[in-house]
This record gives C-alpha cells, sequence and structure tokens, in this order.
C-alpha cells in the first residue's frame, strides 16, 4: 500500500509488507516516545481528533503521538455533536472538518461512519474506532506488542500460539487481530470463550483458510499450556440470556497468578486490549499478576503511541525526515521509570 | 478601526475601509491555510477559545486559525460551566480567564454576555456568536466568499444582487449580512422567506436607508431569475404556531439542481451558514447541488479559517510579519484536494 | 525537598525553604506571564491535564502555565470518565496515562485520589484538588499572593495578621493555607465564622502547637480592625440545617466598601479563593470594592500561573533553563493591562 496520503481504515488494507513497514517506523519512533530525543518535523502540522464518542485514553494516546512528532490537536471529545444533530450529513462534516486540519483521526459509534466521513474528507483520515466495525491501530498495537514481547524472547510471529479469551463474540479487537494473524505463517490460535460468546464462524473460515491452526474450546486452564500469548478480554453479564446462564461461566475465564503459575508456560505473555474491569465480580485479569514481568498490557497502550506515531509519519510522508529536525531533550526524563505496580 | 488590542464584538464596528483591510489580510493567510508555507509568527501566544455554548466547527475553525499563525490553543467546550453556575458574574470570569491567554475567542448563549464580558477583558475579545445576537466572523466570511467568488467571474459586491431565502426573522446570520452589504454601493437584495419568516422591518428600513435595494418575496422560484448569489438557510418547523401551517410552506424554499438549472442565471453562486438539514423533511439545499461547481457553502467554511486568521493577525498586530517568520512545509499536503461529494 | 521528579500532593510536603524556592521560581516567571519574554524550554514536552471533575479556571491555569513555558497540553475535562467507569482501577488508569505525557496533573473528586493515582504514575503527578482533602497549588498561590502584597506595604508574611472569613468548616483552601501560615513565625490568625462553620479544632491545635497565635470569633467587623489581609470565602445556606439558620447569619459575614472603610484599616488587602457569588443573597465580596486597590482577589489567579509555572519548572528541572530557551515577543502585547473593574 502507498501511505502517503492514504486513510487508515480498517485493518483489511493491509498485507504483511504494510504491517512489516509500519512496524519498523514504529520502531524507529521509540526515542522520541521515550524522550530520549525531541522532534519537530510536524511543526505546524495540524490534526483534527474528532472523537464523536468518548474514549480517554484513545484519544490521547492519539493526541500525544501527533505532539510527539511536533504537531498541533485541535480536538472534540464526544458531547458536543450539534451539527450532526441538526441533521448535517457525515459527508458535510467531513468537508468543513477537513479545511481545518492536515490529517483527520475519527471515532465514531456507527459501523461505517468513518469510511463514510473518508469518501468526502480533503485530507487523510485515520480510523479511531466506528462501532462494532473496526478499530485498525488496536490491532496494529496488538500484533506490534506480540512481535515485540516474542522477539525479547527470540521467537517470531511465524510460527507462535495465541489464546484468545473471553467474549469473542463480540470483541472487535479479537476480530481484528485474528486477521492480522492471518498475514503469518504457521500460527496455531486457541479461541477460549463460552458458547454462546464463541468467535464468529465467517471469521474462524477466512483464518482457516488462510493457513492457521484454530482450535476452539470453552474450557480455559487446559487450553492455557501451550500458548506463547494469552491475549484475555472482558466478559460483559450482560450478554447473556439470565443471570443464572452468566453464573455459569462466572469465574471461568479469569486469570491469576497461581492459574498462570499452575497452567501456563513460564514466560507465556499476557494481554488485554485495556480497560480490564477490576470489580470483584468481573476481574479477568487479577491484579496479582501485576509483578508478573510477563504481564505486557501498559506495554500494550505504550505500543500504542509507537504506532499511532509511525501511521502519522507514514501518511503524511514524513518517517525518513524525523530525525532530521530532532534536538535534544531539555527537561527531567521520567518517562522510562519502569511501571510501578 | 484600529484593529491593534481592539475587542471584535459586531459588525457595527466596521466600515467599509475597515472590511477591506480584513479582506486583504485574509487572502495573504491563503498560502498557510493552504499549507503551501508554514509560519510561526505567533509562536508562543496562546488563544482562550472559550466556548460556554457548544459549536464544533466554529470552535475548531478559530482554534485551527491560531495554530495556522503558530500559536497555542487553551479552550472549554461548553459543558462545564462550573464558576457561572456558581453566581460568578462574566466580569469575573473575564477579568480571570484574560490573565490566561493573549487573546479570547467566546461564544455564550446569551445576547450581550460577549460584550459584558469584553468590559472587564485585559486581552482583545473576539465573538464567537452571542445568541440571537451577533456572529461577526460568519458575516464576514460571508461577504469575503462573496467578494471571492464574484472576483473569479469578474464582477464585484458593488452592484451586485443577493436572493436570502429562508427564516429571515431569526437568522442572526442574514441580520448581519445585511447590514454589511450596506456598505456597498448599488446592492440589490431579494429576500425570500414565509410572511411569518420575513426580516424584521427595522433591518429592512437600514438597508434601504444606507442605499440598499431590497425586494421582498414570499415565492422562491420566480425570485431567483437575476441574482448573483442565493444565500439559503434552514427553516425550522419549530418557528410555525401549527403543524399545518409549517407544511404550507414546506418545499417551497428548497433549492436542487432542477430548479437551479431552470430559474437561476448560469454561475449563480449557491451560499448556506451550515450546517446544511440534509434529512428528508428540511433538507432546504439537496445534495444533488454537491457537484455544482457554483455551489460555494464549502468554501465559505475554509474561507472562514482565512479570515479568523486575519482577524487573529490584526488585533495582535502581526499582520506583516507572518512571512518573515515562515518556512516550508515538511509533510505530505493533501490540503489542497478538490472536495469530493 | 528534591523537586525533580517529584509529586506535588500535598502542601504537607512542603517546608518553608521549599516554599521559599518555589516563590523565587515563580518571581522568575513573572516577565514570561506578563508577555516581555517567550520561552520555549519545554518545547516538545507534554502535559497530561486529566481533569476527572470540571473546573474550567484551573484546568486552564495548568494549560497556560505550561505552553508559557513551550510545552504541548493534551487534556481530558471531565466529562468522558469512560474507563474508570468500565471499573478500571485508578492505578491502572495511571500505568496508562503516564505513558502519555511528562507531568500529569490531576483533578478527580474523591480524596485521596490523586495519591492513589501517583503511586502507580511513571511521570510526575500534581494535585489539581482532589474532593475535599488538598488543592496544594491554591494554598501556594495564595500564600504567594500574601507575601507579595504585603512586601509592597514593606511587611512580610512573618509577623503579619490575617482574618479568614466564612465558611472555615469545609474550605480545603482554608485548611491548606492555615497549614502553610504554621511555617512562619508570628503569624496572627484571627477566624470569623458562624459557629457552626468553625474550623476543625485539630488543625487550630496544629497550628497554635506551631506557634501561630489564633483568636476565634463569631462577629467580623470588630475583628477586622487589626489585620494585614482579610480572607473572605463562600458561606452556602446549604451547610445550615435550617433555613432560619442560615438567615441569622446571612449578611453578617459579607464584607462591602463601606465595612471596609469604617472597621479595616487602611491597605488591608482583600482575597478570596474565587469564584466569588456575585448573586444578592450571598455576594460575600460586594463588587463596590472593585474599584479598592488592594482588592488581591484577580491578582491572585495571576499568582496561580506563577506558581504553577514554577511547579512544573521545578519538577522538570528547568528553572535554571528558562532564561536560555527564551526569545522576544512579536505581537501586541495588551497582558499587561490593567484589570478594568
Amino acid at each position: 500500500m502507498n501511505f502517503t496520503g492514504a486513510h487508515i481504515l480498517s485493518i483489511n488494507q493491509f498485507q504483511r509488507e504494510d504491517v512489516d513497514r509500519v512496524f519498523a517506523v514504529a520502531d524507529q519512533m521509540e526515542p522520541y516516545a521515550l524522550r530520549k530525543r525531541v522532534t519537530r518535523v510536524l511543526e505546524g502540522a495540524i490534526l483534527g481528533n474528532m472523537f464523536f464518542e468518548a474514549s480517554t485514553r484513545t484519544r490521547v494516546s492519539f493526541g500525544s503521538a501527533f505532539n510527539l512528532l511536533g504537531g498541533e490537536v485541535r480536538e472534540t471529545a464526544g458531547f458536543e455533536n450539534s451539527a450532526l444533530v441538526k441533521g448535517e450529513s457525515l459527508q458535510d462534516t467531513a468537508r468543513v472538518l477537513s479545511g481545518f486540519s492536515d490529517v483527520i483521526c475519527m471515532r465514531h459509534p456507527e459501523a461505517g461512519s468513518v469510511a463514510d466521513f473518508a469518501t468526502a474528507s480533503r485530507v487523510p483520515v485515520i480510523n479511531g474506532g466506528d462501532g462494532a466495525n473496526e478499530h485498525p491501530t488496536q490491532a496494529l498495537l496488538d500484533l506490534y506488542t506480540i512481535r515485540k514481547e516474542l522477539a525479547d524472547k527470540g521467537r517470531s510471529v511465524d510460527g507462535m500460539s495465541i489464546a484468545m479469551i473471553g467474549d469473542l463474540r463480540h470483541g472487535r479487537t479479537v476480530h481484528s487481530l485474528g486477521k492480522l494473524l492471518s498475514l503469518y505463517d504457521e500460527v496455531h490460535v486457541v479461541l477460549i470463550s463460552p458458547a454462546e460468546l464463541a468467535l464468529p464462524e465467517s471469521i474462524i473460515e477466512s483464518m482457516r483458510s488462510a493457513g492457521v491452526e484454530v482450535t476452539v474450546s470453552h474450557e480455559m486452564t487446559q487450553s492455557l499450556a501451550d500458548v506463547d500469548i494469552v491475549y484475555s478480554t472482558r466478559i460483559q453479564e450482560e450478554r447473556f440470556s439470565t443471570k443464572q446462564e452468566a453464573d455459569l461461566y462466572r469465574g471461568k475465564f479469569r486469570l491469576n497468578q497461581a492459574i498462570y503459575t499452575e497452567y501456563c508456560q513460564p514466560n507465556t505473555v499476557i494481554m488485554h486490549p485495556l480497560p480490564r474491569d477490576s470489580r470483584a465480580d468481573a476481574n479477568e485479569l487479577d491484579i496479582d499478576l501485576d509483578d508478573n514481568p510477563n504481564l505486557a498490557i501498559f506495554r500494550q497502550t505504550d505500543n500504542g503511541l509507537l504506532v499511532r506515531m509511525a501511521l502519522f509519519a507514514l501518511v503524511l510522508d514524513v518517517a525518513d525526515k524525523v530525525d532530521e529536525f530532532s534536538h535534544e531533550v531539555h527537561w527531567y526524563n521520567s518517562r522510562q521509570r519502569p511501571i510501578k505496580s
């Protein structure tokens, strides 16, 4: 794919070489995200960070990524959707807003809305999540994290195995990651969920026809034995038809240190798209895992910054100029402190 | 008028030479808005973008205009009006907030509020809309668009004719534009509205005594024959006392390509303050006009950026320094892409 | 205290030498806040301005302070607390958000929340107010104002007397200021409130054991005779058990120019944490005081900018580099206009 000036709307746009290109640029962004250096390559550029649905962390992640490249951010945080309320079409909104910035990141509650918006935008649009449909930067940061965590252990995405746990039916994160993994060779995916929340058959078929080995399970612990990655997601009680049904599953898909120690290989990486629900009746990833060095959930969000910086750099065609416009950091850098759990 | 350090509260402040000055500076801003160059003339300056009423597009337009000049933006988007709720006067709010920025843009639902605020502000205040009262930058961008569109056709504002259509009674946009047109010679204004929504008699009187030729009509199509500009606005059903009454007018003031072809002169310019309501029961400007090159509605919002940049540059007295602090653009510039409809 | 990389959570962290250090840096910030010069020392740095509770003026003050040092601001304004609603712990939120910025300012409605957040943050956290608990920058700006106002009259905080008026029971501002004053010598504090709203005994004890002379009064006018500073706060009717009870006090703790003239020494400084309630049934500081040059309430908020700039500069260790990265101001500077009342 030619990234320059392109809209980033769906992971379906990505071939393996495109993913490799994004990840190579993301690697290059690390010194800037870690504050070893500052770059001003996008000085004067403006991001329109249009969140027509609230999401503090994703919004701030996109905004900070743009700031880290030297650009400015104008934004909306989801609560003043006045023109749309007055009957304005998404295309009109796009024609107007795309005159105010150099690139737009957009989140919107309706599936397909971001693509509709992009058809009328004069500047590149990056999908920050459109309802149940797509959230491509989340899938890319997940895969980037998998690649990095495995590389630290001398392994690669090709040939790896991953358990996906929880609500696999509704989670767009899991759907998109599944598609991305289809670009790799000899991947084994273990799907662990209640039957009601199984991954849609069409996605399973698509993965299998791309050469992914898919195993389906309704039980967690035994299925964790041979995976490199455990990718946990939230099970929402309201997804079940009765509370009794929910109670049957409650607790069967929760991971904690004791289960990890008993069932997982040492160094199995633990991931989660966040936020994790730490209330007692949810608690899909127990906080007693916080001291486990294989808990990668906060490295995921840190990686999100790198991946988003990379996409901005590629779409605006400055990946090769980032270093040229860089200078040293003048302030005390606490950014490299380890995460305290 | 001496723009330096001035509040911009009302179009009544503007003489023709003032309008000319704003438009000359707006012309000068075009290469920066189109991203042919970047200027950093306001590097370090802060805009307080105080929207005590939500308006995404106007807020982002002001903010982007300030960013395009190199400045920073601090803002409020209308939902956390806590101090005012606690009984603080607008003057106190102004005394406080004017310590935090170099210029303030303010929108507020109450007529007169922005002028009240300005009396106590230590920095220049630009009115971003105060209820039904004034929205001077909208009127200026409308006139700037008219001037530019006509100039492309070898004509000028002097001697032109314009049809204003829709709810002329409540639309502050139309009121302000009417006043501004009074500064020009031999202008002919055709007012087209239901009788209930006619332009207030006082404004008509004022225009006539300034030399504007005013024609009043309650019918649209025949009135479009000889105008250079069609300025359409929204008719809101709730303005009528009964639904039956609204139904009488429904559809009589809608413009589409077929009507345009049949009744308008070729090259008649179509304008609208936006947002246009594209729902079936409103639809004052049909989307089948989107391919008509004379549809100027998105050029209007683009011009808004230029006019707002010009006002900031004039009020902060940097109009002559914009080029001095400029440099080339380092990123891929898609800003000049044509609007896709 | 070593400020570099430190969290600023409570005024209990401050010894007198720490306060002196903050105030010395705040003095140094004045030319930048008054726009005599621009500094870019924090160019490329990002503040995460995380207001999980709305407060326009405090949020904008922190954001502008960071902009005045050359940094960027990413923020949330209190209305989209989605991850916390989904059961995410404050520690998880901190682990995520601290990856997106170089320093965080946080406000949150729950007492203790900011300290909880800070335990898991990888970057310094400044408390912007945590419920009824602490608002350390307010206390510091109050004390900075007292010091400056007295210095203008050739006096110092040591040996000064201050009357605190209003709801002394619930006002965290007054509690924190009381603690800070305990760091000074021979201070006399006159506490003026209805009995129901008296300063908690524990704070009085603590002040007395630190050497502060404390006088308690339930009557205002006679108690104003010998103080250097009158610090007025709001009395909220809802604090009383019955409306009759509230009526007993209504008006007894309101200061206006007539009372000032009759009871106060000339040049007694008038302060208030703002916002002041200017509605007729509140009106704790009458607007007829606005022309009194000793009314320091807007100098307080201006000083807040200096104190917040100082804290950022200290925590990020750039206090000594601010001048090095400075340049002249290119735009018209109206920032030094006197406050119009």
